[in-house]
């Protein structure tokens, strides 16, 4: 593209972080085009051109070269191969498939984010359920027993309280088909996260730092910036910083920490994406990591990550059961003042399926919270049958 | 639809006002459909939906029912009767045909106004042209006679300097083709406009009073909240109040207005839809007016039309002559803190053609206002050729 033509931008998967992406772009007033296995997810109604495909395989990316200027990604599952494969027909891509390579490899992202100084939880390969047994006696019990690949919200991950307990931890996971890697236990007081846009010339962007409260391993509620001591939020976005830098990141990054009782920090994981946690920017900050993404993968200046209002707190919306994607209770949660509400658009909705959020912005963190969860408790998806 | 069924929203005409609007209904997961005469503008990327039609013809609308709950307009110039063809047929139609009748009407407007009590620069009906001599006569040269229908951003109006004039100005108005009334010129020091949400329960959402800076009879900047003292600010929103109850308006409106140096308030017209001295509520105000037109007509409660930030500025951006509607200069206007861009992503600029807007946010008018300018002056449209 020329330096002056509105951008083209291609997005892989259609859900709800495609949606908030092409939103962005679309104020913006870029052209977008998205790839997807089904051409009906939340992102659809917002693009000028759909494709059709299964990102798995290398001949579905194809079509998007010539048609857009930069591809992005929604989600870190996409094989780097089939990355790689697009980058070769001169598309650019990011994060790029070199990034996505060690981060959708959860051993590789740790040894790399190690051998980059920054502190992580122990861990080791345990390419058997010996080398899993011996990593508990040295590390203690319980560990975290987990697929290097394919993994999110809790999923792929086992507890393994004793040695009697790890060759069903180990079947669970099927180890002898997976990868599994044992991750120690890190007693941690408080989970943190750090949304960092990363621009291709290396400049960075750093949002506050966001205290996530998870709710059976998925992300619940999130408060910003988090309520900690000024030295553990600076050290949390220098540890961003660096993970970020060590996977040579580009876009718009979620880098989830545990903080311990003794104030120390480790990071959990990288998101090489647009993240939960940052889903407060909208509302909250002068520019989201949705339109930092899209600033960053184009090389553009990067915008304000300050906030807007003293606090925004987020509470995701998750089905409450199997059955129609339509909410009901939209109303009495936005009588509720300060509270927007995003509904995805999903046809149906899961138990446990991430189906929206809300976002509440106020003066203090604990009234702030109130409202937003509040609002989250008038709202159910699922509740209702599909049509 | 029943109470808990997700809104479907039609919109007739889609232009940038529509596309802000489905923004926000994707953004609360709303179906939408849109009426237009070519389904290539701003707002067609945004829809589930495409009808295409002119809306000046009362069949265009027909294929609207059934597939909505609502239908909604993003210009006062659709006729009232196809407005009330289409409610005959039991579509909702908010605004309704009742206040859209009025409305376009700006002489009817006014006297509406009039009689239900609220300021007005002094105006009469003149069917001819020596009514509008008389007119002259009785309340002094010079004075503004206009089309009572179609006018927009100054167009359709004359300011009639002498008698001598004014055969010239009733022949550039084609005044033997169209309705022409006079109005006494008003001698403001400030234009001032109102965001006002009604919803069709009656309950009434005020957004701060805005200063809007014309340059060419076109909006050019707004600032919010007006610089003026308390009392004229707690007059206007009065006023816009009155303004809306008096045409039974429902949806957001734009009340533009007049202050003289004697701190004398006059409405100079409604806008029945949101209005581009309200685009600052997207950034500034915890529920922008695009949100609150949508919730207003669905009968749904209003949001806060607080601020988010101390002050907003906007900067229209205008097509700076006929070509491509692709902006240059974009990524230097985003280098600016604070600043928001909206390219409305129109095909083709045209040389005054409303392309797109910029809002900066923060503390002191006089800041802000520095930062919109700077930004909205480094973008311009229509400089490069169509492609």
């Amino acid at each position: 593209m020329t330096s002056e033509s509105q951008p083209r931008i291609g997005i892989i998967g259609g859900g709800q972080l495609a949606k908030m992406l092409f939103q962005s772009a679309r104020t913006l007033g870029f052209t977008t085009v998205l790839l997807d296995k089904e051409p009906h997810g939340p992102a659809a109604g917002l693009v000028d051109e759909i494709l059709t495909g299964d990102w798995n395989e290398t001949e579905a990316l194809a079509p998007m070269a010539g048609k857009v200027d930069v591809v992005t990604l929604e989600n870190e599952f996409v094989p780097a191969d089939t990355l790689a494969h697009l980058e070769s027909l001169g598309v650019p891509v990011y994060p790029g498939s070199k990034t996505i390579r060690i981060v959708q490899d959860k051993l590789l992202q740790k040894q790399t984010l190690r051998n980059a100084g920054a502190p992580t939880p122990e861990f080791e390969d345990t390419p058997t359920l010996e080398a899993a047994k011996s990593f508990g006696d040295r590390v203690g019990w319980p560990f975290v027993l987990k697929k290097r690949r394919n993994g999110y919200d809790g999923k792929g991950n086992a507890t393994v309280d004793g040695p009697d307990q790890l060759p069903a931890a180990w079947a669970a996971l099927e180890g002898d088909q997976n990868e599994l890697y044992g991750e120690a236990f890190f007693s941690y007081t408080q989970e943190l996260a750090v949304i960092i846009t990363r621009s291709i010339n290396g400049a960075e962007a750093v949002y506050p730092l966001t205290h996530a409260i998870q709710k059976n391993h998925i992300c619940h509620v999130t408060e910003s910036p988090a309520p900690v001591p000024d030295h553990v939020a600076e050290a949390a976005l220098d540890l961003a910083r660096q993970a970020v830098e060590a996977v040579e990141g580009v876009g718009s990054f979620g880098v989830e920490m545990f903080l311990d009782r003794q104030g120390r920090l480790a990071v959990n994981e990288l998101a090489p994406r647009v993240h939960n946690t940052g889903h407060y920017t909208i509302e909250g900050c002068y520019c989201s990591q949705f339109e930092n993404h899209l600033r960053a993968i184009l090389g553009w200046p990067l915008g304000q990550t300050a906030m807007r209002t003293p606090t925004a707190v987020m509470v995701n919306l998750l089905g409450a059961g199997d059955g129609s994607g339509e909410p009901v209770g939209i109303q009495s949660a936005i009588e509720i003042p300060g509270v927007s509400v995003h509904v995805y658009g999903k046809t149906e909705s899961r138990k446990g399926r991430k189906m929206g959020h809300v976002t509440a912005l106020g003066a203090s963190l604990q009234e702030t919270r109130m409202r937003a969860e509040r609002a989250a408790e008038q709202i159910r998806f699922g509740i209702k049958q599909t049509a």
